[in-house]
């Protein structure tokens, strides 16, 4: 036996409440689970004093250390937010139930039938840095999807996370199903995280929301499954051919529409033959909303005021109003570019071509793939997921925004009628 | 720059021709894919003896350490066995190609069309210790997929491994896909298979066929995602008021028709109403069978010659003529105990409850869940796959047998016509 730190005991202790929650959760209703989401908006609401009053503990604390102003804000909840937060509960509620579809049933030689059935992943872990909404969020997709979580915050929202976690997990108990479906990790201990991490047999798989250096700790340390959002290096393609006015309302509204998040575009792919015309006129219009550009040299010969590119601007992402341009040849040499430098997240191509739009589709090697509209519909709300538990940049599993379904998989279900294996 | 050993140098050449291939698989068509497997099949066909010649030399090490006659047979490679192999590798070539395939397309409000497309998963590292047709049917199937992979064999059949990889390579790349489709690490050095592990910008996806000693050690160093294969503790429950008939015959051929593999039953669950006619009845034809029963204490009372069960037996693989048999109250004490106590593999249940055979499709948290069947259906071919990767007993991304689709995975693909977020 190895000896037990106080974050292991913690970690064990909320893992074989979220075990035992897991399994009543797996074989809840559709009903009984949308019962205690709508319970848990209500009691969540209802508890708004209380809440506001733990997160004022967190708003001190971060005007103390020196927080910016910006992101002060982001951590306040007043009445407002926090019935907004009561209301997306009340929509996952509405949302289609993934678990038991069944699918691909077919009858075999045996006389068995085969199919898949989508079941709960189990008990999931989610570590994030973001705002307290993001507590409510992901507890209310677990809990839909049938699976328990156990949710790790961030320090700076402490108070409000813990406030919020507990008021769902009454409303959750008061409408018949286990309080520990939400747990909460309610201590500040670094090594929360670490014993987490390494709880395999407890935990399924986690999901970390943040910065690079958290996303990175959790890959290099987890023991299961992790699925991930790293870099957001999207790329817009304008092929030979293109139309230059779809192209210039394409990149421009990738790039400034929202530029400091993942599905903002970072870098433009120009075909040489539309170069002449269409460079120019797209950087007056992005000059226009004072986007710098970082050209290749063919780019700076067009372009007055363009800085040069260095290498690592064609693998940078700026989340800033910067964009590197670059002229490339052919078709293959767009797609070979984007594989290389791109991070796999979103990239799109503008064309009139329908062959290279198709080839472009199977051969960009990204988890979201664009014909003729911007990178930042690549968002759970706009693909119609209902909500997002996150954004997959890993390869299996789910790849790109990741909706309730992403939180089950399918187990193999036969039906038989005394048949044996001859 | 850290220092790099040879084992690292090798993995990294491997792993660049590997990643190449890959972009070229992704994209190439099924024909192209399938002529590629009908000639690897002509090249493997062609270098019969060569491949045997290279089998004795393994044959000749295995005698001199003093393998089994049985692994020895295992080991070796004839004109027949050679044939066979061949032979697979057309069965691959006529299954469908998943790639491609668009599901689940909608259109949005915004006028977006979104959807998802099978891609492969890139590179596939697959270290196994299995017989040398392993290394032509996993190679097979990760090109069908459009994945090239990176084989690392068991040192046993190391001579007959690698010439097996080396005429799959000629015939591909003399259908005109890259040699690289099929990497083959040729090397017996140890450090080859950490520097696999330690190679997550090289290898998407490890899949380890073998003892446990290897699937533990991959789970432990890998820092790419894993798809693995643990235990097969599986559970038959009969019910209150099943037929004593179909239950016998489902109980013994689980158990006895191949008692050394993984989907083979382990464990008896006889509900308290049935027990009293049903166990000495099922432990009479067990018995007939050289079956060796480890009983609860009710068991016991019951079956003479029975051995009280430890409890240990509850979560014993056996693969031998041993069963582990318990009688209990409810269908919700089976449920729970094989929640407990199985590996997740395959369970089946013996009922003739519609209400609970529905419920323990949903409840049993497992890979594979039987009504009314044998576990020993729980496969790749019996399921229909066609060919089988290997069997999942995680839970993220594939559960239970795995085929061409779970070597891929969808991406988002969005058409538009100039749309542009607002």
């Amino acid at each position: 036996m190895s000896a037990t730190t106080p974050a292991q005991a913690m970690i064990a202790t909320l893992g074989a409440g979220a075990r035992a929650a897991s399994r009543r959760l797996a074989a809840a209703s559709t009903a009984d689970k949308n019962r205690a989401l709508l319970a848990a908006a209500e009691t969540l609401a209802a508890s708004a004093d209380a809440i506001i009053a733990e997160n004022a503990k967190d708003l001190e604390a971060a005007q103390a250390s020196g927080l910016s102003s910006a992101a002060i804000d982001r951590l306040r909840l007043d009445h407002k937010r926090i019935g907004a937060i009561a209301q997306a509960l009340r929509e996952v509620a509405a949302l289609p139930d993934p678990v038991g579809e069944i699918i691909g049933m077919t009858t075999r030689p045996s006389g068995i039938r085969v199919g898949r059935m989508r079941a709960p992943i189990g008990v999931v872990g989610i570590i994030y840095e973001s705002r307290p909404n993001v507590t409510a969020d992901a507890a209310a997709l677990c809990l839909k999807s049938g699976n328990a979580c156990i949710l790790r915050g961030g320090s700076e929202a402490f108070h409000s996370n813990r406030a919020i976690a507990a008021a769902m997990a009454r409303g959750i108990a008061h409408a018949g199903l286990p309080a520990e479906s939400v747990c909460f990790v309610a201590t500040t201990d670094r090594e929360a995280v670490g014993a987490m991490l390494a709880a395999d047999r407890l935990i399924d798989v986690i999901i970390p929301r943040g910065g690079k250096p958290l996303i990175e700790r959790v890959s290099r340390e987890a023991r299961m499954p992790v699925v991930k959002h790293l870099d957001g290096n999207c790329f817009v393609y304008v092929d030979e051919g293109a139309d230059h006015a779809m192209a210039e309302a394409i990149v421009t509204n990738a790039k400034c529409q929202r530029p400091g998040v993942c599905n903002a575009l970072e870098t433009l792919l120009v075909h040489a033959a539309e170069a002449p015309a269409f460079v120019p006129r797209v950087a007056a219009a992005l000059k226009a909303r004072d986007v710098e550009i970082r050209g290749c040299p063919r780019t700076c010969a067009m372009v007055l005021g363009a800085v040069p590119a260095t290498e690592e601007d064609w693998d940078a992402e700026y989340l800033d109003l910067i964009l590197a341009v670059r002229i490339v040849d052919s078709f293959a040499e767009a797609v070979a570019f984007i594989n290389d430098h791109g991070s796999h997240h979103t990239d799109a191509i503008v064309t009139r071509d329908h062959s290279r739009a198709m080839r472009f589709l199977r051969e960009v090697d990204s988890a979201c793939v664009h014909i003729n509209c911007s990178t930042r519909f690549s968002d759970g709300g706009e693909y119609g997921l209902g909500a997002e538990i996150g954004i997959s940049t890993d390869r299996l599993h789910a790849r790109g925004p990741m909706g309730l379904a992403e939180l089950t998989t399918p187990k193999w279900i036969v039906f038989g009628d005394g048949e044996v294996r001859g």
